[in-house]
């Protein structure tokens, strides 16, 4: 690892994030402090940089406010929370971030809760992703429109599928903290990633002319 | 269609809207005036509670606001707007309604259009998707991630193949006015739907013991 001697101005300059944002990232612990040179001055190396830039992905992309994200960081920094933790922390993370998720009917969780259960998937009662699904179900079942498995099974396949090959991807080979940092990119970024692109494919599918192209997916 | 005669209270009880919020959408034109039975009533139908229930979804689920649901409430009373339209339209006020996309920087563009021309997808050069997957790939990028098609091929497939059977489901054997709504709520509320099922079936199969079950997905 390169050390070299900046001060936080030019960290700022390396990574776009504001000298006072670094400086508050400095007093909540969400960066590590730099290594003294003088009463004045520290040196911070290209781990700073890159603690930066994901914590900048975690705000403008993923939207999860400080405390969620000083949780998330100190997630990473110990080795004492399990890999499988993470997913969760992640997902917790983004749920609150996303604003949507005020109180969910009660009366709307037992569509959710059977949906999850004939699927055959262990998961937390607390996961937010609980809460948002029996939120969206309900909107779902207000409109007419079918909330069980046989209705939604496409949906839950490829999710299904994503997640697994997401989580071997993240896991596989790769130390621990590396593992920790594809999570979290992962559930944030990639959620963004694979919703813009399901919009452009709708877009590109309902051309008009769409139906010779779409032969290929018979 | 059976039609009954019931005041605006009555209504509100049927569709969790409240009578002021009721009031306001017959002022905007984004529910349809009941039909008059004195000078100071109306009677609605049916398809008012219906229509009710799909802009309460459109608000509370998918974020949009009050001027993009008027746009996609007139397009789908609008025959002369063609069903491929409706897709971008409902695509837009979702992008409007998150909130997250402010000025993408115009840098970031070209990455997003060389995976879209690698896919060879076609979409319109003003799709918020394309301003979406700009931001995330820059994110993606500054962390050191690729943003080629090698490295998202996997979120691309697994977008197309969804959205193609989504488009098909939405239009084929459809009347105009179902697939339009099909359209309108499956971008917003079945985004919805995947993106907690993703996040559910990441905790599944990140479980500690997930590794037995995981190779149903080799």
């Amino acid at each position: 690892m390169t050390r070299w001697c900046v001060r936080i101005g030019e960290l700022a300059d390396r990574t776009g994030v504001s000298a006072a944002t670094i400086k508050y990232y400095l007093r909540e612990g969400i960066l590590p402090r730099g290594q003294a040179t003088s009463r004045t001055r520290a040196s911070y190396d290209e781990e700073h940089v890159r603690r930066l830039r994901l914590v900048r992905a975690l705000r403008e992309v993923g939207g999860l406010d400080v405390a969620t994200i000083r949780d998330v960081v100190a997630a990473i920094n110990d080795p004492g929370v399990p890999r499988h933790a993470l997913f969760g922390l992640a997902t917790r993370g983004l749920a609150a971030g996303d604003g949507r998720l005020g109180g969910v009917d009660p009366a709307a969780l037992p569509d959710a809760d059977q949906l999850i259960d004939d699927l055959g998937w262990r998961t937390s009662p607390d996961a937010p992703a609980r809460r948002a699904l029996a939120e969206v179900l309900l909107a779902l079942r207000s409109l007419g429109r079918p909330t069980g498995i046989d209705a939604l099974r496409r949906y839950a396949d490829a999710a299904s599928d994503l997640a697994s090959w997401e989580v071997r991807a993240a896991t596989v080979g790769r130390s621990r903290a590396e593992a920790v940092e594809s999570v979290v990119i992962g559930t944030v970024l990639y959620e963004a990633v694979f919703n813009a692109l399901r919009r452009l494919a709708h877009e590109h599918w309902s051309a008009p002319d769409a139906a010779q192209v779409g032969s290929r997916n018979p």
